[in-house]
């Protein structure tokens, strides 16, 4: 049995790329196992951009890992020793056991970790990605949140990483024309000689832009976001009316200040929907809201005031009053 | 009857605020009207931020005002002569006017004028605020995209405008806690003490951040946002959990060019659906995912690709490769 321990630590926050005083590898003696515990050796592990979220004392939708610490992280185990009631000796299981080479599961332990099944055809890796975090995110946000129909065309940034690989299968499974946005040539040639991708565009190419919308020739229906700034901006570009934008990540801003994505951040990590809403979309339901609206008004719950400007020739002054904070309730030019 | 009418011209594109050389006021002879046509003298007109947009050569959710053409707006005019099948002299009406004292209309005019039928304690102006453009976006936005539920927390920007001070009233009749922010003590005034507003908060004083935190103890749920920029921010940054942004208006950005709301600009003007994704609210789907993806792992339906770096000393580098794009699939660490 082993009686130490190798644990990268977060020792100070990084600022853009993690720099080498930002984690630091220690050895610490392993504690004897106790009634309910096992001991895992560590075999795999999960390299997943979230990380660096975890890594910034920021809002989030975990808590940032705390300076000290060993770092989070998913992985895969082997039980070298149990006295656990779950685990058996030899069982291998994933979760979150952190960069280190051993792991100490606990009964009441937090961090989930689950007994791997032997499956013919999937090795333990596929635990980590295509039936890991990266397969559950690919299948839910597309499904659940981009809702693809057949025929439409769905747009997948960082095409070639762990989730976007297999969000652009998904999409071709489920009958969209796939377009994925990668980094390299390389990355291009895989997703669609490999992965069936109705086209790849290599954003370092210098007019990938134009190559983005020849892919896209009836618009974009669905993004799945995984970049954010210039990429996205670039798809949001060609999105259709009432399209669905699955935003998942914004790796371009997680070693960067940008104040650009500083509210697409908000927006994902608290799972906000954000809908742009134009009232020409309701245009057959007026008369029905035009009706409470009165009823409301007439009724006294409702009230209302008005800012008048007096003469046509006062046109341009009582639009810039508008920005300028002038009106209050609604502007109105009497002729 | 008159034999000339006065026109307000767009002549060129507005840089920031309306300047005197982009609308031009002059004056034309007025046609004898022909069959299937009416006159009306223009008494009011609805002065909206929209027309900022309008003006713009952007892209948009109508056309942009051509250079040259009479400035679009809505308004109300009263019928003086007709030769039209729907109206008749006298006749009030309502539509998209232009900024002009002199409308004629055609019938087969696609600027939808209607009628206005006389409705006792509603005033003709009504029907270009409360009951026109403003009181229908407050209606649909709110309960439509934004889904009010009794004992939560609505923050409204813009809040003493036309469309926000309604959008207030609608959310305490729906039983939010309603909370504005507006740019004057008194426009806070009107809205907290008329308007019944639970509070209001006057963005231009210096703690009005702090104002806010304290008027949402319980967090926000739904922004009806008009404005964007930093005031969207600090809404955004006290949102709660899957909570709803109705993206009406980014005033803030209207007159000026702004980068960090270029994207927002294409969410609103496309009316996209943006909605954060973090894959540990599908925790109870897991199992159902997991099976569909070894599915189709094990038809070949979907295939997957690892970068595998070796040796624990490793980590660092391997979470770096990730923001350089070094990785293609899933990247793993070997111990």
């Amino acid at each position: 049995m082993p009686n130490t321990v190798r644990q990268w630590k977060l020792i100070a926050r990084p600022k853009g790329l993690v720099a080498p005083t930002d984690l630091q590898l220690s050895e610490s003696p392993l504690p004897a196992l106790q009634n309910g515990q096992a001991l895992a050796r560590v075999k795999y592990l999960s390299i997943d951009p979230t990380m660096r979220v975890w890594m910034a004392d920021i809002p989030q939708y975990m808590p940032p890992v705390a300076l000290g610490e060993v770092m989070r992280s998913f992985g895969l185990a082997e039980i070298l020793e149990s006295r656990h009631p779950q685990f058996k000796k030899g069982d291998r299981v994933s979760g979150l056991t952190g960069l280190q080479d051993f792991v100490l599961i606990d009964a009441k332990d937090t961090r989930s970790f689950q007994k791997l099944p032997s499956i013919p055809f999937l090795s333990d890796t596929n635990f980590l990605g295509l039936l890991g975090i990266n397969g559950l995110t690919a299948y839910f946000g597309l499904l659940e949140i981009g809702k693809p129909q057949s025929g439409e065309t769905l747009v997948v940034s960082a095409a070639a990483g762990a989730t976007g690989s297999i969000v652009g299968q998904i999409g071709k499974i489920h009958g969209c024309r796939v377009v994925g946005i990668a980094g390299s040539d390389d990355k291009c040639k895989w997703i669609k000689d490999d992965l069936g991708f109705d086209a790849a565009i290599n954003y370092k190419h210098p007019d990938w832009k134009q190559q983005l919308a020849a892919a896209t020739p009836n618009g974009i229906d669905i993004d799945f976001e995984n970049v954010g700034g210039e990429i996205m901006q670039a798809v949001l570009d060609r999105m259709n009316l009432h399209g669905r934008v699955v935003l998942c990540g914004l790796i371009s801003g997680y070693t960067r200040e940008d104040p650009a994505l500083a509210s697409f951040g908000q927006v994902l990590m608290k799972r906000l929907r954000v809908e742009g809403f134009i009232i020409l979309d309701y245009v057959s339901r007026f008369m029905e809201a035009g009706q409470q609206l009165g009823m409301w008004k007439m009724t006294g719950k409702l009230k209302d005031r008005q800012t008048i400007v007096k003469g046509l020739e006062m046109a341009p002054e009582a639009i810039n009053m508008l920005f300028q904070g002038q009106n209050t309730g609604k502007l109105i030019l009497e002729l």
